[in-house]
């Protein structure tokens, strides 16, 4: 098996409403030394694609707790200033996922409204400029249940199976692997943001050399549903 | 910034009780064409330090309902064969983190009792056989609230600082970052899943130019205390 490379794209601009993401990543890597290869994965992050789709809110003309009462589904705990709500799309994360850092100042920008919509936009268009097949994840970062600390993950994909399933597989001493099917997309998201700093400007992952199955299947397929979880 | 490379390394030997793994894995990287750089991290799965420690448990000897119960702190939750139980080191997983895959039949196999410990033994042989400082992380695979699927987690380092933090540093807009702790840690054990598939051999990844702080702060800072945790 060979290396997985997780590459930075670098260089993309400040992005507005209404840019084209895909084309304007595909002419930012036409201008680097990147290259395009077949199969690469894409992640990019939620916040340029809530630029890019107007997800933007000046404060002075909208009341946040209006906002976070727009962008959730349920408020699932409260405490002082922490509000832990459930998105319209069903991601549970702090103010539901309504960020106010890397914006102009006293503006929020709210998630994309159907982030698989935007992975497949992003895909298609990249597809027709490039001529050669990949995948699209949109990410963001959360805190989680149980551990400090946040980590990126996926709301979003496009041409990828979000799940390799091991279920019924038999491991290496001949057992069935019965419980394990891995949230790649999920992984994939968080490898990603080991080059996305915060502080800089790299909006875009490339992952170039992992093998995953072509799926129509999308990152909605890991919101588990309520009466199935233990943890609400 | 530069790309980062996950890279699997191949061909350990099934590992037994008293193993020394960080001299295993010195002797077959040595042998490989990977070579070893200055801060590279190991990512070191579970399975293999925990069949090192000798936690490996005869099934016609031991319960596994007993088990269990001296692998839990808690039982979290309990669902007909599925427990949520949170272990004497403060995870919060499936059975207690003891697993009946990859291991001989009729066997489980526990977690590593400290595996920060594990993780420091592993840094220390293996830094005095290669002169360069490294960091290491024992990984694990678990489920999550909230989201299906299974992703790997940190659940010991050595040498690494667990988080990366964004506290009181400003981004693009000047805006203060005021809540970000990425925990880099357990997006270095997710990326390093990438290349370890569960049906053949890969139970160490490489992870080379990821740029970290060398710290004595280890996993257990991860866990989140039970009376500052929303979801128990």
């Amino acid at each position: 098996m060979n290396e997985v490379r997780i590459i930075p794209v670098q260089g993309i601009p400040e992005i507005k409403d209404d840019d084209n993401l895909a084309e304007i990543t595909y002419d930012v890597i036409k201008q680097s030394e990147i290259g395009i290869e077949k199969n690469d994965i894409f992640v990019v992050t939620q916040k340029i694609v809530s630029k890019s789709e107007g997800m933007e809110r000046d404060l002075s003309n909208f009341n946040f707790e209006e906002l976070l009462q727009s962008e959730s589904k349920k408020i699932i705990r409260k405490r002082g200033d922490l509000v832990i709500a459930k998105t319209n799309h069903g991601f549970i994360c702090a103010n539901a996922g309504i960020d106010k850092s890397n914006v102009r100042k006293n503006t929020a920008l709210l998630l994309p409204k159907d982030p698989n919509k935007s992975a497949d936009k992003f895909r298609k268009r990249f597809e027709s400029l490039s001529n050669l097949p990949i995948a699209v994840i949109i990410s963001d970062t959360f805190g989680r249940a149980w551990r400090k600390g946040q980590v990126n993950f996926a709301i979003g994909s496009s041409g990828i199976n979000p799940f390799e399933s091991y279920i019924g597989k038999l491991d290496s001493f001949d057992n069935e692997l019965n419980a394990t099917e891995i949230a790649v997309i999920d992984e994939l998201a968080s490898s990603a943001e080991l080059v996305m700093k915060k502080t800089i400007d790299v909006p875009i992952a490339i992952i170039r050399g992992f093998v995953y199955e072509n799926s129509n299947l999308n990152a909605k397929e890991l919101i588990r549903d309520d009466n199935e979880d233990f943890f609400l």
